[in-house]
């Protein structure tokens, strides 16, 4: 088997790129049985510092110099503190990992760092959700026009694969719903009720062991996981729903008795994201629901995630993972860098069956 | 795009082949979205009769005559009344789909179809478990020496794709261990029995609904589920598995006291096939275990199935979704030849790049 090489730039070297290079640095025998070797090129980090070397550099040492609060500026190559936008047009690469902050409303600035490279023809990869529930259809239609891949499988469950599952073995089968358990923090939040927390108590757990931010609007006002369902709604039901489409209720008015009167009936309550589709068109939707205990989303306790896929031929498929965490969502731009992997060699296919009919 | 044509011979044509036909009726248009087009050309059933055209045949003219309780002989077509051996060795076809009669012990007469059709460079789909825990191997190599895919999706959660799923999104993230609900008979039991039910109760029940055989040793036994466990293993984790190498134990004991026992420590009982990988080897079993209600395979009710997948990078990934089914299993088939489709684009790709470097 040939082995093709792909060469990255990351930009942004946080949680996830440190779980990405954890990953290239430890697994290479296994993406060698794909077919491939990951090479990390570049890395450009407003805080961690940036460095570039065409020939490659050394994921271990990357990882042990940040690990170490030194600043990868520090180290011997080519070329040191290149900014992301200079990373991003001058980097010999064919990969640009965007992995900068970004906020569910304006998308940017990872949004501008994903226009750069794929009008310079180069491969995106995000777990970046803003960009990608505001803009997919804008991304996607420069992606093509520049012959250039765009992923985005870690913006929903981190590593477990949603997007790529849905769109490779599901589509086929006809979805016509989808349900689920979008957002960690909120479940966990939700999940302390049940055990009998107030929602204030819960919430404080979840900002003391990191899972909320200091302003947990994002996650318990529904927007995190209503961006999720932008992304599953356009991705995988042909839709292009916008953020302001989704039909939003957070959880900040969930009461003790709200809990109690589920759980007298033999259910649970649950923050659900759901896109349904019909012939009068699609709804979609993020509020609190509840859910009978014989429901595979029922049992999905503190900040694990699930979607449940109706479709026409398999009725209902569910697929439970991790929603979060450096190496899972590290992993998610593994698994899109094997589906390009993939790609690559049948696009090369199509090039042949052109020459042999010239 | 261009659109790829794969003709097929259905060696067999109950309920599987039938939902098969049902679907290569009904989605053109969302196969030909992968760019493939899929048409039946041969069918041969030792009751349904056989039929055979190079040009192919009409899915919904099939289906119509052996629902109207005709057999395929009567119509008219170039050739009728081939046997499985003669479709086998002479129809100009792509795939042989294999849905004959199999048992687990010699896996016959699958496996003689299996392998004559790989010896003629054919593809092989099948939905049967026996030749596959049998002799997953020697069938492998055979197609590898022929240059033949061999794809066996459906012998495992019907139309579920637990097997495509596991190979192309969680090798990546080394697999270490897999368990699951693989039965729906059995589990329906179960159910039932955590409902109150005896077991002998319980399983006249299945057996008046048509889930289990009028001989249900095959599913109360757990050997099913055994012959599952080495489909995942020998597949998934590299292991050569045998189906004396299962340390199984079935439901017949099952009492009424252990389901109340399970109960009051809130856990449930499922009958649990493992598969446990570490530095002192492979450990594989199928018997009734308990389970926690906090876990995903708690929930699983009746016949539905499921897998947990523990990996090194992603924890716990788990999949629920049908376990039978006529529509369902025919799906199956569907997404093992959108497999090929996509392998076949690669292995062009192959060949491209050997005439480059000539």
């Amino acid at each position: 088997m040939k082995i093709i090489t792909h060469k990255l730039a990351l930009i942004g070297f946080g949680n996830v790129g440190q779980g990405l290079a954890t990953i290239i640095a430890d697994k290479s025998a296994q993406l060698e049985a794909f077919g491939m070797k990951v090479q990390i090129a570049a890395v450009s980090d407003p805080i961690k510092g940036s460095i570039y070397n065409p020939n490659g550099l050394d994921a271990e040492l990357l990882l042990k110099t940040v690990q170490s609060g030194i600043t990868l500026d520090t180290l011997t190559a080519p070329y040191t503190g290149w900014s992301a936008k200079r990373t991003i047009e001058e980097a010999d690469v064919d990969t640009v990992v965007e992995l900068a902050y970004t906020d569910l409303k304006t998308g940017e600035p990872a949004l501008t760092h994903m226009e750069t490279a794929l009008r310079r023809g180069l491969n995106v990869i995000t777990t970046n959700k803003g960009p990608i529930a505001l803009h997919y259809d804008r991304l996607m239609k420069l992606a093509k026009e520049n012959n250039a891949h765009l992923r985005v499988e870690g913006t929903v469950m981190s590593g477990t694969p949603p997007l790529l599952f849905g769109l490779e073995h599901l589509v086929a089968a006809g979805i016509t719903k989808i349900e689920g358990i979008l957002n960690g923090t909120t479940n966990y939040i939700i999940t302390r009720m049940m055990e009998g927390k107030s929602y204030s108590e819960a919430l404080r757990e979840t900002q003391e062991l990191g899972y909320a931010e200091a302003d947990p609007a994002g996650d318990v006002e529904g927007y995190d996981a209503a961006a999720k369902v932008v992304i599953l709604a356009n991705l995988l039901m042909k839709q292009s729903l916008k953020m302001e489409d989704v039909d939003r209720e957070g959880i900040t008015k969930l009461t003790p008795e709200d809990i109690a009167n589920a759980k007298e009936d033999n259910e649970c309550v649950k923050l659900i994201g759901r896109i349904e589709s019909s012939s009068e068109g699609c709804k979609a939707e993020v509020r609190p629901l509840r859910i009978p205990l014989s429901h595979p989303l029922s049992s999905i306790q503190g900040a694990t995630n699930a979607i449940t896929y109706t479709t026409d031929i398999l009725g209902e498929v569910t697929l439970i993972g991790t929603g979060a965490g450096r190496m899972e969502t590290g992993y998610a731009i593994i698994a899109d860098l094997i589906a390009i992997h993939k790609e690559h060699a049948r696009s090369a296919s199509g090039q042949v069956e052109k020459e042999v009919r010239l």
